[in-house]
């Protein structure tokens, strides 16, 4: 599979994610407004992947002699929910002030080795949660084209097939940017992990029947007391989970914690444009007239989480404290 | 706005629901078997109208000379889960055994005008449990092309518009057949009701908002102890009801009601297809390798209804009592 975002002689090379599965085309710029708009309209997407695309994107503004601390203020706020974007254009920033291009683009590299071993290390830790054989559900695309790595709840059902248990997957489509039905399915099959693609509204009817092992499912933002921000209906499946026992694990790396948040009613939620959900691939089902809503992502309370998955261990409630002892001393922002 | 199923001169002229909105097809035929296939298809659609598709299939069958116990059969067979579509046949049957083709012609209009009457009933009776202002949420298509009436669930958004209450609806679009997307907007904006279309997942997140005041849903088939078959996407909203205490009202006639089903366990849950997963409005947005799953139906427990409103009053728990009840002596279906 190629890389979702990859650093070459100065450039960024980024898989514009908006065109998958059909149409696999790389983009390289050395413009970090480039880099931004790929954010914004999530040709670059996935809360990991758009921390180490932004730091690339500082990279590129110091090389270019732009206005660096501008383009990094325009980069972090590309999107307001992850909060691994500002983390990581923030470190780009500060190495900047310190070394210069080569100190902003040596450091967005370490942002982007970072979540490759996280996501090792979080793959290893998911996969023993697993039985044997598993069905897991997914939402969205928390993989490889999510981070950069091998993907966080993505990445624990690779290992565990890597590993040879016998995993399979419920992949929800994940309306209305279908990332489930293009990009999980596209990963799953590269990978030759048998899957089965089903709308978002049938994964809590699959659940009730017993269907599923466990649900994986990344994050955009974790607050300090466990409370987790991912795309839009992953609160219904976790009140599914619940409602019938199956467990409910959260993967992603402490870059997407922010500790300054204190629970999941401070986490603003992108409300994107009315036209994704009227339309898709030039098709608009909806009458003309037709009004939409369109909220990004929502927040499950923290009670409804069995674990978070982080590099640095399986979290287990209560999550403040968890979170707390893992972030260490020092609040993972403040780094 | 025009029938959706209507009997003229001896044929039966029907909306093509699969075509709205952008195309207002209307297809006439004296053909049971068209009829059988335009219930399959989903051109002729809802719990009540499928009911009264076949009974007037059974007439055309009568009608034409052809063998109607078997077309009976094939109409009644067409989709499994929506109880209704059996009774309102079996009616019909009966009718045909004692009169003849105009027995049989005279039962499926009666059929017909019960089922506008009812939903009249039931249209009162849930207006009653707004309040004003109100915010309901809403699933699939229960309205006027789900019955041939005002509808069920859409009835009662139409009847408190028309009493003077302030409500204005969230609509789910419904995949994969977008039935909310594509009717009850069309439906709404003919009614002058205020709504927005939300994808199916958005549902839970706002109603942790408290942005929903009511969630009002139709039925294929309600068990004898309340539990309810409806749209797949149905018990995921009841179990963010539940979490947050907006009441849940499934808007049904009682020939939903399968007094011989004993719980949702016993309910047939209809496979469809996994071409209407795999594909959006003509796109095919998965990789063509991808295989689907697609259950059209989820069922909710009856201990997360709030109330069943029926034509003949507003059903509380335990339901299995006021089900049996209602019915009255006679079970429905041996009327």
């Amino acid at each position: 599979m190629p890389q979702p975002a990859e650093w070459r002689d100065g450039a960024l090379r980024f898989i514009d994610q908006a065109a998958l599965p059909h149409d696999l085309r790389i983009t390289e710029t050395r413009d970090w407004r480039e880099v931004r708009a790929a954010i914004a309209r999530l040709a670059v997407r996935g809360a990991p992947l758009i921390g180490i695309a932004g730091a690339y994107g500082v990279a590129l503004a110091a090389r270019a002699g732009d206005d660096v601390p501008a383009a990094a203020e325009a980069l972090a706020s590309a999107r307001p929910t992850a909060v691994n974007l500002r983390w990581a254009v923030e470190r780009a920033l500060a190495a900047w002030r310190a070394g210069g291009a080569p100190g902003a683009e040596a450091e967005a590299l370490q942002v982007h080795d970072e979540q490759r071993q996280a996501d090792a290390a979080m793959g290893e830790l998911g996969a023993a949660l697993l039985p044997d054989p598993a069905t897991v559900l997914t939402h969205c695309n928390a993989g490889a084209l999510a981070t950069g790595g091998i993907g966080t709840a993505l990445g624990v059902v690779k290992t565990a097939h890597r590993q040879g248990k016998r995993v399979r997957a419920l992949v929800d489509e994940t309306r209305p940017l279908l990332q489930g039905a293009r990009l999980t399915t596209w990963e799953l099959a590269h990978e030759g992990v048998p899957h089965e693609l089903i709308v978002d509204a049938a994964a809590a009817g699959l659940i009730a029947r017993g269907e599923v092992d466990a649900v994986l499912v990344g994050a955009d933002r974790i607050a300090a007391n466990g409370d987790t921000a991912n795309k839009v209906g992953t609160y219904a499946l976790a009140l599914a989970a619940q409602a019938h026992g199956a467990p409910f694990y959260v993967v992603a790396p402490l870059s997407t914690v922010d500790a300054r948040t204190g629970d999941g009613a401070a986490i603003p939620v992108e409300q994107r444009e009315p036209h994704e959900v009227l339309s898709f691939a030039g098709a608009h089902p909806a009458p003309e007239a037709t009004q939409a809503r369109n909220p990004a992502f929502d927040v499950t309370p923290a009670q409804l989480i069995t674990a978070i998955v982080t590099e640095r261990g399986v979290l287990r409630p209560p999550f403040a404290q968890a979170i707390a002892v893992a972030l260490g001393p020092a609040p993972v922002v403040a780094r």
